[in-house]
């Protein structure tokens, strides 16, 4: 498997055309962090990336992690290139510089991020995990709570976890069972949780488990879950490590890819009980837990987007080697990515990766202006659409990148099916993506049941109009690959907006039966949207080169040949699921 | 992981209204083979596959083959399934009686072999390409070589491999480098042949290699290429086995998927050259082999709607048990079958099931039309249909054979990750059915460039023609779903119609690139065209039932939720690639 290497000139092109990076870099917030700091934050992500992170990619797919009598231990390499990735400040990129941060746009967050995932997924997700636990207890968590653990966590010294599901509670999480009983100044915490990524390991000094669970006399289902912080090791009032606590990897699941990430079943409280402290308020827990799963669900989907990075690299790489057959209307034997179908493939996977970066990357600046910028309106706008558009991205991306994985293996041929060519791993790793933090069907009923009718669709109703504006500055543009790609976009545009206005008055259930179709809709227009911009901001620029052009290329090709599923997905999800009823459930 | 069940009650619809089952037994070469006889080889094949294969499909994925010094040893269980397999006479099912064979109906064969992968697809590969081997060289060997190996072959206690790929000839065998040396009556083949599915094993006493080689003096390319038979075992003159011949087993591949079919590196003449003898005429090889290739493709057509059946049958079991959160419109907590997106999931997934199988089952009842209805133009007709219908069957069956695959991932949430539960075994195996016996890409090429120009497209206007009495019969019969189901097959004809018309004059280059779409656009819409015959005929028969009914229900639930990406796929294949051309490689 060859090293990932960061696609440097077109994350910058995204990150300065499509998501505009100079406004988020002119917030007050981020007055230290300008275009410098930014540039060379990404110039050294893009080294660590391909240096450190990438070689391991193979090797830990091979080795997995391990469980041992004192715990979990990771695959060779790992524990060393976490050190690193603390010591060079990495961890704490995006951190409160209360807490010792950097305090770095979560826009450059998520350009590292997809770095990350694409070099090593089952890496990235230890810190992934720990943003989402910092910002929980960041959040919620009182002043003492946050004095003693955030400094760490925020370094990376000490890594989080994300304790919800257990074997009866997954997408539902009423059913949780885990207990908190109080005692003294905490609580101790009896129960077993399941698929805890990086729930143990042997790369950080401490783990910070924030675990749901119910106190005895809670009521049932959503409104009596509260939030726990549980340490590995307890804390000594000088922060100093303390005992071990009561809380152990049971054992670990042997998974279809990401083997290098530990997936645990963790044991809370077998000696008795583990040492818990409240979050938040009593009975808030789900609550808690919500401010971080939109993050986290947004850095799942930059994961799709990751993998599809990696395995593109991967395909178009042997494509450029392979050679097999002649090529029609070409002489001698040029290598097989010059087959009309093989370039119709590399250009499926391209097209849509940089329509995927776009959404991820617009995405990660509405966070930024959402918290930062100066006018109220303008952050409310933000946030409305990061709420509308965090399930597509989370859903879509997945999706798309489970695909994109797929055909990577399809470009290899036979080889693509051996192990050893690495292929493979990238559609293993990919398939976890659409599953969790919410599958696919969680994040298409978030966005159908929950974020379109907030304020009555003002913010799909903003989507739908911005979109439009530029469908229509392409069809004022000259050029046949303009012209394409207004007419694909409009039709594009026309099937959302008719299948948003089917969706806002249908019947719960059907609205539910097509809310997948939905939500997949809404990415391929979302992406064709940001493919149409790309165009236009690249005719702008000058000097022209092939760069430039083959932007206006990718996204008349995003036109022609992916946005006409929008208005059969359209068409798809109007015709709704009117005879699904009609079967018995023992005809299945 | 749950034992599979053939869907017998389907299987029995499928053969009676869709292929024909009755006028396929009322053939003369079939005499013997009455109704009766089909009902009691269904009824103890799909025991064998539940009692026999299916347990093992679990624990061959997770022990794999191993190379020994004395050669590959199956997976526990294998080489006993295997002897049962034969004493059974499931391996002479449909061999030719003049060698030993039973003789019955392809068709027969074909159901049987979906019952097979569907159990287990890495033990059915085995008889498959033996059945592979059988063809070839009954079409093409000598009296004397048939008489020395087919008897053996056709019972199944010797079983055959084809060796095409060798390491720089994949797609392309004209790069074929194999060398063979006349050596008296028989050559020396000395080479490194790749891929070799069942290369070598420990479950027949012998084996039957037909490989791809060339003599010194052989014209270059494709026209070069000569077929030999080379026994893992020579054979003496009595019958008897004999010396060990000069083709080992030197490496196992590493796959995904299929783990416990042996795919060996084949090295012949290692020791001085392999013992071979030429089957059919020198040079003709490649065209020798075509002769089994496309029943070849068929029967991995057969493996997509296979593997796709068992990931429905666990996806089903699984959504049937599990319970999580409530049911809009439902009292209680039912399980997650009831839920509207787990439903269409389910539905996506038997409905596309139902439309593969009915096109497995037409084109093997095709095919035992065209060989032996005394009719010659009907003969004729079904050769040209057959012909027109295998790249479909095997590129459309596959791909969306894989699609169904990950959505029984998907069903199962996060333990649809968890190798355990086995749902990922059924992707990773499904993974390489669009690749081997020629990619779908190859298929495509196949489809568009040779099988639909034939005879100005005849094939293909025969079969639109058919298409279009199954949509106004379906307009004539009352009721919505009917009328559903008219309007959206109409729309999908149309779009093949078009899409097709496009083709017959597109640049040649520009046919190719869009050749996939086109595949599946032909795929998607016989499905829904079978769909609905599957409907209308359901519709006639009496006393109606819920299964009958539920066909119904399925047939309008694809003509809604399938067939609105024909018009896509039709738009999307005569866009055309008008675009990728001004891509430099250099930017991909």
């Amino acid at each position: 498997m060859a090293d990932y290497i960061a696609p440097l000139r077109d994350m910058r092109f995204a990150l300065q055309h499509l998501a505009g990076l100079d406004a988020v870099l002119a917030l007050p917030a981020f007055a230290e962090a300008g275009g410098e700091v930014a540039d060379a934050v990404l110039e050294e992500a893009a080294k660590f990336a391909t240096g450190v992170l990438s070689p391991l990619n193979g090797s830990g797919d091979r080795e997995g992690a391990k469980l041992t009598e004192g715990g979990v231990v990771v695959a060779a390499g790992f524990a060393d290139a976490y050190r690193q990735f603390v010591e060079n400040g990495w961890a704490s990129m995006t951190g409160d510089p209360e807490y010792g941060g950097q305090g770095l746009p979560n826009l450059l967050g998520t350009v590292a991020s997809e770095m990350w995932n694409s070099a090593n997924m089952a890496f990235a997700l230890n810190p992934m995990l720990t943003t989402g636990a910092v910002e929980a207890l960041r959040a919620h968590g009182s002043e003492a709570l946050k004095a003693t653990y955030l400094p760490n966590m925020i370094a990376g010294t000490w890594t989080g976890t994300m304790n919800l599901t257990e074997p009866q509670a997954g997408s539902d999480l009423a059913a949780v069972r885990t207990k908190a009983v109080p005692n003294g100044d905490h609580y101790l915490i009896t129960g077993q949780k399941i698929f805890i990524t990086w729930g143990d390991h042997d790369a950080a000094e401490n783990i910070i488990h924030l675990v749901l669970a119910r106190l005895p006399d809670a009521p049932e289902g959503t409104k009596g879950i509260s939030l726990f912080l549980v340490p590995k090791f307890l804390v000594n009032a000088d922060g100093s490590r303390g005992a071990r606590n009561d809380a152990v990897c049971a054992s670990l699941e042997h998974k279809l890819g990401i083997h290098a990430s530990p997936t645990c079943v963790m044991a809370f409280g077998d000696q008795g009980g583990a040492v818990g402290y409240l979050v938040g308020e009593l009975n808030r827990g789900l609550n808690h837990m919500f401010t971080m799963m939109n993050e986290a669900r947004q850095k799942v989907g930059v994961q799709g987007l990751a993998i599809a990075e990696r395995a593109y690299q991967q395909a178009r790489d042997y494509a450029r080697e392979r050679v097999q057959g002649r090529v029609v209307g070409m002489a001698g034997k040029p290598p097989i990515l010059h087959h009309p179908d093989v370039k119709r493939m590399l250009l499926t996977m391209k097209s849509q990766i940089e329509a995927m970066r776009a959404l991820a990357y617009l995405v990660g600046a509405d966070v930024d202006l959402a918290h930062h910028h100066p006018d109220e309106a303008t952050r409310a706008h933000c946030q409305a659409r990061v709420e509308l558009l965090t399930p597509v991205l989370k859903g879509w991306c997945t999706e798309v990148g489970v695909e994109i994985a797929s055909l990577g293996v399809q470009v290899h041929g036979g080889m693509g099916f051996i192990e050893e060519t690495g292929a493979a791993q990238h559609l293993r790793d990919s398939r976890i993506a659409p599953i969790y933090e919410g599958t696919t069907g969680i994040q298409a009923a978030d966005l159908i049941a929950r974020k379109l009718p907030q304020q009555d669709g003002a913010a799909m109703a903003a989507l739908l109009a911005a979109m439009r504006e530029t469908a229509a500055a392409a069809r004022r543009h000259e050029g046949a690959a303009f012209q394409t790609i207004a007419r694909h976009l409009a039709a594009g545009i026309e099937a959302l907006a008719s299948a948003t206005a089917w969706a806002q008055t249908a019947d719960p259930a059907a609205a539910l039966g097509a809310s997948v179709n939905y939500l997949m809709l809404a990415g391929y227009v979302a992406g064709g949207w940001l493919s149409a911009k790309a165009a236009l901001a690249a005719s702008s620029l000058a000097p022209q080169d092939e760069f430039l052009a083959a932007k206006i290329t990718l996204a008349a090709f995003y036109a022609e040949q992916i946005l006409p599923k929008a208005p059969a997905l359209s068409t798809i999800v109007q015709g709704g699921t009117s005879f699904a009823p009609h079967i018995p459930a023992e005809l299945f």
